[in-house]
């Protein structure tokens, strides 16, 4: 699906389908909206599938892994070769992420993205990493289309498996650099803001990295009005096709989960692509990164979870969806007022 | 067991265990502390139980049932008769507590502290509701003892069933008012910070619920430092009885959860009854209600869950079950840095 034809199928929330879930919400037995952003999160769900009888019954995380050519400038602790250690352990249930999912009843989908050497990760790769941005664009523009395009396709996949909801997650060394460089001309911001420790550098490692993202930034001079542009001069492989996927899901009306700092940066050039493709998209933590506030802000999102974790691989989504599984039972489960004979809260104001 | 001698045998943290979680979590192949308060939580849980083998597999929910004679001052939005009509619904489980109990996979345990009228709930009652603490003291001396020392024994039972993790949750309509009293108190600040809309409240009946705090405060100047008065005087059967049961938590070693601000503030009771019972205590969620921030900044616990949720029924700690138990699975089964043959994080800073 091109980029073009997908944001042209981006359809806003079916405002009736809303209505009714509200209206089912307000006839529980329980004081009104005392469930709070979860009854949001249900109301939302809704609307992105028209539906009110709301079900998260298929649920998958898919977890995009690129390296990143930035990595050469010491702004990680880890070097490249650690993405396809990793994205391998996804394949074989050993990573974080994939321990949750389990208990989440989620399925893992990772993609390679763009690892610098082959896998067994089912491949979708655009090219075998970036290049260092500090020196050169990190890809090409028709290579940025197309890592966008894969994720656009990706979201097609979940949909055709009849997912009900999507989690988004990344591995990719050297991702929260590119990461801060495209949200800070995304948000015209100072790199400041969106530099952080990763995953936990030393305090030297951040002042190249914010080194990094300041001088790619001024050599390319990307354009924040073209998110396509900030993505393949200063972004990833991951992000591009993270971007894609969430335009895909909002295109398919599938919910999709915004896991931390790099996955909100995606989301971020998704709604700037395309500002109704935030309708699609749920927040689900606050990570530690700096950044991830002004991010989540920016797309009036807000997380339920508080949890201080910036592990990425999609932790935090997937730690959300038995919380919203939690609010999904009461609006599916739960008694009406005229059921169990009590009066409603409301007419008693 | 009494009030005295269970105090006497809360003992601190077992630091060893704690240490050793800790290194259990550092050798485990993720960015260090990238879990943040899950990591914790499970360190902590260490400390409490003495063995930093966690597991969380039996799990209850304890739900406080209770009325309160301060609703004849229009206080709230629904009559006393609704807390024994939902009490005997958490036996039929129709409940939003026990809809998602059953989603968490923990047992649910309503016990009647109180209730006006006999109901089918397992009955601990020590009077039949309060007096309305505007008028009178809520209970007796006596009765406040009687109900902290009931909420101690509830406590030995579940450790003697096998928990591992206690929720706290209650019911009793009024149970707001009475909390914002004891919590003023007990912080000594102005009644304005801790009396908020609970179920829903108009605004006629919020200024109604200030006051009556404001009078039962006036009327019975309960000395901040003796929080059995406090409890007696102006709490409710629920709270004490909760209060109770954070104690014989702590004397027994078992791990609870706080929920929304009922029982945060019976927490703050418990921990100003003895400060080595706050250890503990885990903190799941920040409720809508304006003193529960001050309440856990006083009990030094920092939530993880911020939907703005009000609900009471333990609704909150429940909710907090499965993202603490995603944090245990990647603590209880992730692969360490050796084992998958990556050089750990923390070498590399």
């Amino acid at each position: 699906m091109k980029l073009s034809e997908t944001i042209n199928r981006i359809a806003p929330l079916d405002q009736e389908a809303m209505q009714e879930a509200r209206q089912r919400w307000n006839s529980i037995a329980k004081p009104l909206h005392s469930l709070g952003k979860l009854e949001d999160c249900v109301c939302q769900i809704a609307g992105m599938t028209g539906d009110s009888n709301v079900q998260l019954d298929k649920k998958a995380l898919m977890v995009f892994c690129a390296d990143n050519g930035v990595v050469e400038e010491g702004v990680t602790q880890t070097g490249q070769e650690v993405t396809a250690v990793v994205a391998e352990n996804f394949l074989s249930g050993q990573t974080s992420a994939a321990v949750m999912c389990r208990l989440a009843g989620a399925d893992l989908y990772p993609v390679d993205m763009g690892i610098r050497r082959a896998t067994g990760v089912p491949d979708y790769h655009v090219r075998r990493g970036t290049a260092n941005m500090v020196k050169a664009e990190a890809m090409t523009r028709e290579e940025g289309i197309r890592a966008i395009e894969t994720g656009i396709r990706l979201a097609g996949v979940l949909k055709r498996k009849g997912y009900k909801i999507a989690a988004t997650g990344e591995m990719g060394i050297g991702n929260t650099t590119t990461s801060a460089a495209v949200a800070s001309v995304l948000l015209s911001c100072q790199p400041e803001e969106m530099v952080g420790r990763g995953a936990g550098l030393s305090s030297g490692g951040l002042e190249r990295k914010l080194q990094a993202v300041k001088k790619a930034i001024t050599l390319h001079r990307p354009d924040p009005d073209d998110p396509v542009a900030v993505l393949h001069k200063v972004g990833g492989l991951d992000l591009a096709g993270l971007a894609g996927f969430y335009l895909g899901c909002a295109a398919e009306r599938l919910p999709v989960l915004i896991d931390g700092f790099i996955s909100a940066t995606a989301a971020l050039a998704a709604a700037k692509l395309c500002p109704g493709a935030k309708a699609y998209m749920l927040a689900s933590h606050c990570s530690k990164e700096p950044g991830m506030k002004k991010i989540l802000t920016y797309l009036d999102k807000q997380a339920v979870l508080h949890a201080e974790m910036c592990l990425g691989e999609g932790t935090g989504a997937v730690a959300f969806l038995p919380v919203l599984e939690m609010g999904l039972g009461v609006y599916r489960e739960m008694s009406t007022f005229s059921q169990i004979q009590i009066e409603s809260y409301q007419e008693l104001k």
